[in-house]
């Protein structure tokens, strides 16, 4: 792709962006308790990527329809994306979010839980909106999204205690975790704008892959990310002991006394934060690094060809051009 | 209502229970991740009144449904009404949940999170299999009373660092805590029936009121409970330092020492296992228990009035023993 059709589909993606953040924003605005509704505000105002609702944008409009036709929808999905934000930071005594205290830090426990809980009831709300499609489909492709995200987390949790997790494991709880949530928003893109069921599963697959591709890039960026950027220091993984990608592999290559030191991170159950250079230093040596390019290279590859499905060739351009820029992100 | 008539209603009651208990029991069976769905599974194992499905099968059937077509949502509103359960036990630090340990004591507070979560999740997807009604209003009804549980649950959050609570700002908070979900029930039982919009409110307006009935008489029970049969130990409230309907009412009951007391719970956010004795005479001594059986005999008057608008008289008795019933209860 040239640079200028790079440019153009940027211009688009931030065009959206700039309409559905305020909505996104303001979908919660003065409502009372404000012990509940100022909590969820607060978190809501940190600016995101916003690519789920804009994966739900693309979608539908791929399939012939206009944004104004499914922003309610786009906005469920983000609600439904910061309610798995804020209980996971609780689980994961995340400090830091989008450059943000986290809502339990900030606030307290409870309304940390009020606060997923209301967003979670708020997605499901604003979801019954837009009344395009066959709604019971929607519904229930967004719960079943729910339903994974949850089994995702409850995976990835598992494996701070689990010994030994293949990297086979490692990509069924991203599937869960990360990739059935971008699966589902343009799915439900194409859902409204009632597609046949060819183009619903490629959309689906799309999201799937970029899901996968985007998560591993979160792995890699936890290491490679800058500070400012990614919005949180780099190395938190390793501090808790996470079995990203990173590690999983690095596992599977070391030997010796490279063996040792990343077995240890596990007897441990985390580094401390003196040790981050070296395991960092660690992962290029094992050229960890790029395998994590490579995997990244390969699932963006997978959800590009799913593409071939869509009509328009602006649109097939268009969401190339948002896998390729997801790989090249920097937060 | 004779003795007779009133067995009869019991033995619907509990034949209906028993046809919904397994349901609600195996709604997660087998399902993996086992660390997600076996703490699921623990918690929905406890056996409760199930009164929330029974009155979602109580209200279709005054509107001509059979149980067989509604039991999913029946399912539905206990997953919800658990889900609720198991995040409030958090944030109440309780230990104890219908005679067992609850979720976030017996496993850990990421699991009960998740396991909330999850329930969640399900209670959507079970709500979309009846595929009776108008789907979109049914979803509407539910998802408002999840909205109002979070909204409820956080207004009774505030009330513990509040200095004055007032009668009126204790009722606004149960209509939203716990007869929201009550009204639902009522609410989309009459939807699934597509009865008409009459009917619908009638409903909705006797599932509201038995609600307020059943929280008062919630507080009631912490201090006149059996141990056994309530489920847990007595005095908790008055531990917590909440601002029941007995407490607020105590507390513009009393005057000189009595005030003085109550006003030492307030200022020290509960009392001390070893003062729960004296707070319960005083609550004797100045008449709030009489008051709590007053307002709870109101609550249910209001109710039983609304199902004039059902044709069939045996509804109607049905429905007025379950008021009845509820009121008598020990648990």
């Amino acid at each position: 792709m040239n640079t200028e059709d790079g440019n153009k589909f940027q211009k688009i993606y931030e065009k959206e962006r700039k309409i559905i953040e305020p909505k996104i924003k303001n979908v919660l605005k003065g409502r009372k308790p404000a012990s509940l509704y100022e909590p969820s505000e607060y978190i809501l105002d940190s600016t995101g990527k916003r690519l789920r609702p804009l994966l739900v944008i693309a979608s539908a409009k791929a399939c012939g329809l206009n944004y104004k036709d499914v922003y309610n929808s786009a906005i469920a999905v983000e609600l439904l994306h910061i309610f798995t934000l804020v209980h996971d930071d609780i689980m994961d005594n995340a400090d830091k979010r989008r450059n943000k205290v986290t809502v339990h830090k900030k606030y307290d426990l409870s309304t940390a839980i009020l606060v997923g809980d209301i967003l979670l009831a708020e997605a499901y709300n604003v979801l019954l909106k837009d009344g395009r499609g066959d709604f019971g489909k929607i519904a229930k492709a967004f719960t079943r999204a729910l339903t994974e995200v949850c089994e995702g987390q409850s995976l990835d949790k598992d494996f701070e205690t689990e010994k030994s997790v293949s990297l086979a494991d490692y990509i069924k709880m991203v599937e869960k975790k990360t990739a059935a949530l971008c699966a589902m928003c343009c799915t439900i893109g194409a859902l409204l704008a009632n597609a046949d069921d060819k183009t619903i599963r490629a959309m689906y697959n799309y999201g799937k892959n970029i899901g996968i591709a985007f998560q591993i890039q979160d792995d890699l960026l936890d290491i490679t990310g800058n500070v400012k950027e990614f919005g949180k220091n780099t190395g938190g993984d390793l501090l808790e002991g996470k079995k990203t990608f990173l590690f999983i592999t690095a596992l599977q290559r070391a030997a010796g006394k490279d063996k040792t030191a990343l077995l240890k991170v596990i007897k441990n159950k985390g580094i401390t934060p003196g040790e981050i250079e070296t395991y960092e230093k660690l992962y290029y040596k094992l050229g960890v690094i790029d395998d994590a390019k490579d995997s990244i290279n390969k699932y963006t590859k997978i959800a590009v060809k799913n593409l071939k499905v869509l009509k328009n060739n602006e649109d097939i351009e268009y969401f190339t051009w948002l896998a390729d820029s997801l790989i090249k992100r920097s937060k």
